[in-house]
């Protein structure tokens, strides 16, 4: 029996800001990458989260970022490593008294934004990240993009590392995402999209944008909740795995 | 053999700001009360005062406050209760997870500047800490005023309430504390205020302003380190409570 | 002809954070109360907002706050008064620059939320705004509620004081607004709303919850943008004032 | 008659935490770079600052920074350029209301810590930064570090471009700035620092590290107030600059 993960990121509204579609994406995915209020998430609204995390079945991450609300975390901040470092562990810890008061706790971790893509190749605060998921719970999960230095720092420091695959991205044939900045990088239409997971998890392979087809070891499907129409994507994702006889379950 | 604990605040240095000389007042306290970042403390300032108070045999625990940097928690915030006992469990865990990479954990609660005075009365924020600090840990002791209402809340509801003297206030006769808009609120001679912290631990008894002995019944003394002034405060009332025969330890 | 202004709050979005469709609201009001960073309201954001308020010919208020992010400026901060007006004062000039490279620049302040409401019986808060909008420009008007001491201290100080009506609160036979916490304090038919302001605009008058006629000389009249039902409401009550013959206009 | 100025960073006092010896520093420099709230600088710091500069006859700049308090702007942070010239622009409203209301104003701007270096060779951040001076008042002067892409694009706006020199750094034979990754990049002799101080206003050039001598186009000598030796190395450098017969007076 095939299984594959399905992650969203929640928990992201603030104080009077509403954002994203909580309640509608606990429908769909297993695994919810919660904000810890550094990009994202004041602590009512992160308990809140937890508690339907908890009520849903669902997984709960620690979506830790950049110290940076007015950038949602989608900066680069110049850090030093133990700025960093001490940044993710405060995050983590603040995450998990919230999850426990609601019955749970952190299951995996992943970066949000600007960190996640930074660790994919700076070499610092790859190892900042990983130092400091260590320190909080040897051996948790991190979600991370296939290739990501910080996923082979994870490994060398045993953690697990978890490759994830995103739904609505087009990707090359060697595996890495289309760019943002080039047309065509972002994917609309659900059936394809649904398609092309329901290979990922059964076959192990997706369709890249030139129509070839490349293996990709992901165990997890990133999907968003912030429009209607992503709703609905994330929707289409999971009757189809659920079609093809996939189960989709957290990995951690 | 008397006992009695010595706590002070620490970790109150935020980023490029420094406020207090910590380790100094180490050498001197056997409890610490480290700022857990809603009113100060940066994480590697908090990750670093934790560290130094483990190699210096000193018990954490944790000073939570207002969600204000810039007014030191030294404010009142009208937030809800939730609000409230939210970002206290925000900021336990928080601390905790720094606390547990420097070997230790948190030991005790207390409540920062405008919120440990607004809970001597305010019933709902009383409870919002009490709630919060019980869902973090049952039994996790809260060091705050006597007479508190939240000392009332927390024995209630099966935490242990430790009630602490201030080193350098004067007291009523009633036991309560005289007023800073009065003169003669804050004390200045420190073989006057050693003579009478030697007197609370071994005899359980204060001296207040008019002359009279009255019974306090506090198993910890408050000394500051914000000022060199103050650090030798701390180290004379150290000395004359070892002087006297008392053992300086933690209550928790 | 009679003549009064609408305004409303505007600008209250924080980076990726969207509160209210501003560019309905503009088609609605004469006057705009802008988001100054304190309790909503990054620099783009506002920025955009007041190119928008020109585009649209709306008179640019700035709506100052407590320095309350997380609360939405909707908790009473218990800042000293030199706190406070220095906060005001910051506040003003930040969006006067943002305001004057849009073309235009404030023309007026309404205080809000918590300090809004603070302000209609706290002295020290309420000198503290006059004094801060004195600095920064004696004579600008101050949007406040009718009988707030706010009010009186403006007229002292030599500042316009406007008093605005808000079209969708029941009034007590006092002329004090119907408490939130009491049932009916919400209006939600867009006729009857409509009616009693025009009403208002044409004969100086408002019928209150219990159907008497009282006198309210409100220069200006609050409405909302942060729902559909909102904006609508807006709608209704521009085209039903106009449809009267009152021309809706700024009062500064 | 030769003419410099001296400056220097006041006002990065926030809240309770205080930094520098203000009152000492401008008993120096000609100059005072106040900070703007967004690295360091409170409302009511910075109003006092602007009050002590007029008391004391200093030229007031706006000392613009990143979004960053944690960091003390001392960390690069990638925001847009929007995001980036409107940050500037609010910063440099903020702090003419509260100059103007202490009675003056913003006389020149210049950027701080990590903004500054970054504008050395960022192309657009040194834009956004210029383009928001400008927005703000064309023709203001930006005080900039020799060689700097934004003082090219400053010149090119219109805007006069002012180059420093740091008083306590060693120059390479280029020009340039010996990196402080180096060893004998900070300079610590108060007499060869002032010697070289008067050299450069009475001569344009300057010692370079290996003792090449180099011509030094700076209207401004940069010296710091954070420690007692750097207030006391500001001293020397005043009062040998006077001695040799050079006025010590704002470019502005």
């Amino acid at each position: 029996m095939p299984v594959i993960d399905m992650n969203s990121d929640v928990g992201e509204s603030f104080g009077a800001w509403t954002m994203g579609d909580d309640a509608a994406v606990f429908q769909y995915v297993s695994s919810a990458n919660v904000a810890c209020g550094f990009h994202a998430g004041d602590p009512s609204g992160i308990a809140q989260t937890c508690r339907d995390a908890v009520a849903a079945g669902v997984t709960i991450g620690a979506h830790v970022g950049y110290r940076d609300l007015a950038g949602f975390g989608r900066r680069f901040v110049d850090a030093t490593p133990t700025e960093l470092a001490d940044d993710v562990l405060y995050q983590l810890g603040a995450l998990e008294a919230l999850a426990r008061a609601a019955g749970s706790g952190i299951r995996y971790v992943k970066p949000h934004g600007a960190l996640y893509n930074t660790i994919v190749h700076h070499e610092e605060h790859a190892q900042a990240v990983v130092d400091a998921v260590n320190a909080f719970s040897p051996g948790l999960p991190l979600l991370l993009l296939p290739g990501s230095v910080a996923l082979l720092k994870a490994e060398t420091k045993g953690l697990r590392a978890v490759a994830e695959a995103f739904a609505d991205r087009a990707y090359n044939p060697d595996g890495t995402l289309v760019s943002r900045r080039e047309e065509g990088a972002v994917l609309h239409d659900p059936e394809a999209i649904a398609a092309n997971m329901v290979r990922l998890a059964t076959e192990g392979t997706i369709v890249a944008r030139d129509g070839s087809v490349l293996a990709m070891d992901a165990e997890s499907i990133c999907v968003h909740g912030d429009t209607p129409g992503a709703v609905a994507m994330a929707a289409k994702v999971r009757e189809a795995l659920e079609a093809a006889g996939v189960t989709v379950r957290s990995f951690a």
